[in-house]
């Protein structure tokens, strides 16, 4: 299934739903997408550095990030990340997916939780803790607020990294006036494009990741992808492929895993896609699903519910732990049927039912096929993700660099808190609506 | 805001969307559909048990549960759960929502995941371990092989407990042959509205819970909501605005939270609407969000998105815990102005503010209200979710209490893995569309 990249798209499910040809029609429109992108001609274009990754960190960065990551790992018992959205979910699905020791990586800034932080401050209670905060500007409230609130627990100085801008703002002046370690947040990137920077590599490398493998990998699929005709590259496939769904209604796509590891990298995802795409009145809604957990909870409304859904499930090729099932004597549970399978082997079959048994109830699918759970491997999926990202959002002709919807909350949120600046606000309590006994 | 009920439903920002004329024209349909669920006669009326939560258990069993809660919370370090479904997602919603040791539960059998059981049994490692598997069956794959898989770690077997069929099955059997203390699962109650019978009530009961309060808060709701008139009624107002609302296109609904200790309830209720109304082609597409954490991944799509998005908030009265933002000398953030203020407060503005910003921009919002995080209240909220959830479905015309689209994927598994009884079937290689390099 593998050539030389270890990412593959399995669209035969889209049978019933697409024809090759439907997808061949497009490849003029995508291609002048394309080329709006790599020409910077596009909406947004000054945020397209992630499509070079070999170029995103600069001369040197590397081994500084992972120099850095060393010495915070050799004289720590924990790295604490501090920061949202694309600060915090790119590190975290890379992590949670290929680490092996995710527990010495913990995460606070990404939520305005006091019992959440309550919890966490117990836990890292006599523990060496080592900062990584990371903000482009150093005011969005959640990682400024946790920042004052754990900032406290690192004594040693050099344990503590700012990523934020390279020349200004809160967060650099404030690495700055405590003569911190600083890496960038690059200036032509948008965060939930970043987890190939320092936002993502720094917190990776903590946790024992290959980073030169995750850039290699991503470069590699660049490289290839780019270069590849629309037919066999799987980023514009992708794109084109989601783009006729949903012109035909299918306008809610569930990201599917069976390893509970790749959860933070679906959330990863929805917030790539659904911030990319969700504008303007448009976009494909973004959701996921872990499986077979929800086969138990989501299962039916997939396989039965209102058809709009189109479903892509994310799969690994290697095996992810030597586990069998036991036999028993007696077979009262009439399991004897599955004695010396490997666990492993059961939950691919359950992902093949799945697919075939979706696609027969209506709901159209791919699968992403990954060689195997390496830096590598999730370095070509980023970029892929990336890439069709962009493309798809071109096509339905949004920016998909921008996310002006995301500040409405927060001026609600300033006014309520009498932030200096802004109109004062108090919570609306007269005259609601409530239904109460 | 609360009366004699610590749930309260804030329909204010409907407003915009619909109107409370909307809501009384719908009094008559769901009044009918009440004495169908009531009169047993409505689609799946064997399974209405969960409607009298003071019925749920039989005489003496809450002493039962709770004795035997007792003897294994004494006498091990950690209570291992095998289930899935409707036999894990209300457990441990309630567990992670209001235990302070839910680390002493842990979960299988809800997976296939080598690796997820690898690590588990690492954790469990020297541990001392109780068990309590449940389901009905005992046949279920997941919870089956789970139970072969970790059943050995309990040597003793007073520290393992069926929860089963009272009567039948491979479980029942193997309980009986092991000489195992069992629990039912109730006949008339199906998985998803099983939560407040010894399926949940087990597990929530070793993890320090009051199972009497729990059962009481759904019995005062029961009580008091089936006693009131509609348009004072918290549930069925809220089935009533869903459909009124899924009529009107808003085909997708968002539950969304502050706390991320609420994450796993909003599972729960993902199975409980998702398999209760999605059938037939028909149903609104159950979501979920943790905020302020996804207000900076999904925020942009529910603000600017395509507008078919409804959202219900669930919040909590009492605040979370005592901790306060400090003050800085210098304050380079410029955060000085929440110096002192609560966290808990800033997250409450954080949901105001959302509230208002989402109703803003097209998505009509809701907040169920609790009084407080402890068992009366969400006893109360279980009953509440279940009876709309049943008056949601049947005035959407379905049968709420069946879920005929989870066995489509069971068939092709069993066929794959060569289950005596099923026509063995080999994974579909040839002939697929991979797209790859």
């Amino acid at each position: 299934m593998f050539g030389n990249l270890p990412l593959a798209l399995d669209i035969t499910n889209l049978r019933p739903f697409v024809s090759r040809e439907e997808l061949t029609r497009r490849e003029a429109a995508v291609a002048f997408c394309d080329r709006q992108l790599k020409e910077g001609v596009c909406a947004g274009s000054a945020f397209t550095g992630w499509l070079r990754p070999d170029s995103i960190l600069g001369p040197g960065e590397a081994d500084k990030i992972r120099e850095k990551a060393d010495f915070l790992r050799n004289n720590s018992d924990v790295l604490l990340v501090i920061g949202i959205g694309g600060s915090y979910l790119g590190a975290r699905g890379v992590i949670e997916a290929l680490s092996d020791s995710p527990e010495r990586v913990v995460f606070a800034g990404h939520n305005i939780s006091a019992s959440y932080m309550a919890k966490l401050k117990k836990r890292l209670d006599g523990k060496k803790v080592a900062l990584n905060v990371i903000s482009k500007s150093g005011t969005t409230t959640e990682p400024a607020v946790a920042l004052r609130i754990f900032g406290d627990l690192v004594k040693d100085r050099r344990l503590m990294v700012a990523t934020t801008d390279r020349k200004k703002g809160a967060l650099h002046d404030y690495a700055a006036s405590l003569g911190l370690d600083t890496f960038a947040v690059p200036e032509d990137i948008g965060g939930r494009y970043s987890v190939l920077s320092a936002v993502g590599l720094l917190p990776a490398a903590y946790a024992g990741l290959d980073i030169n493998a995750l850039t290699r990998g991503a470069s590699e699929a660049s490289q290839a992808m780019e270069n590849a005709p629309f037919e066999s590259d799987p980023s514009r496939i992708y794109a084109a492929a989601r783009h006729v769904l949903f012109l035909k209604g299918f306008d809610t796509e569930i990201l599917s895993v069976f390893e509970p590891g790749l959860f933070y990298m679906a959330e990863w995802w929805k917030q790539l896609y659904g911030e990319s795409e969700g504008k303007e009145g448009t976009g494909i809604f973004p959701a996921s699903c872990t499986f077979s957990t929800d086969l138990h909870s989501m299962g039916q409304y997939i396989q039965q519910g209102r058809r709009r859904l189109l479903e892509t499930f994310l799969m690994i090729g290697e095996g992810s732990a030597d586990l069998a099932v036991p036999r028993s004597e007696d077979d009262t549970d009439g399991m004897n049927y599955l004695a010396g399978k490997q666990v492993d082997f059961i939950n691919r079959m359950a992902y093949e039912a799945t697919a075939k048994a979706h696609a027969d109830g209506g709901v159209p699918n791919m699968t992403v096929f990954l060689e195997k759970a390496d830096e590598r491997s999730f370095g070509a999926l980023i970029w892929f993700y990336e890439k069709a990202c962009a493309l798809s959002g071109l096509l339905s002709g949004v920016n998909p660099f921008d996310q002006p919807g995301v500040e409405a909350y927060k001026k609600y949120m300033f006014r309520l808190l009498r932030k200096p600046g802004y109109e004062p606000m108090e919570p609306d309590r007269s005259g609601r609506d409530i239904i109460s006994l």
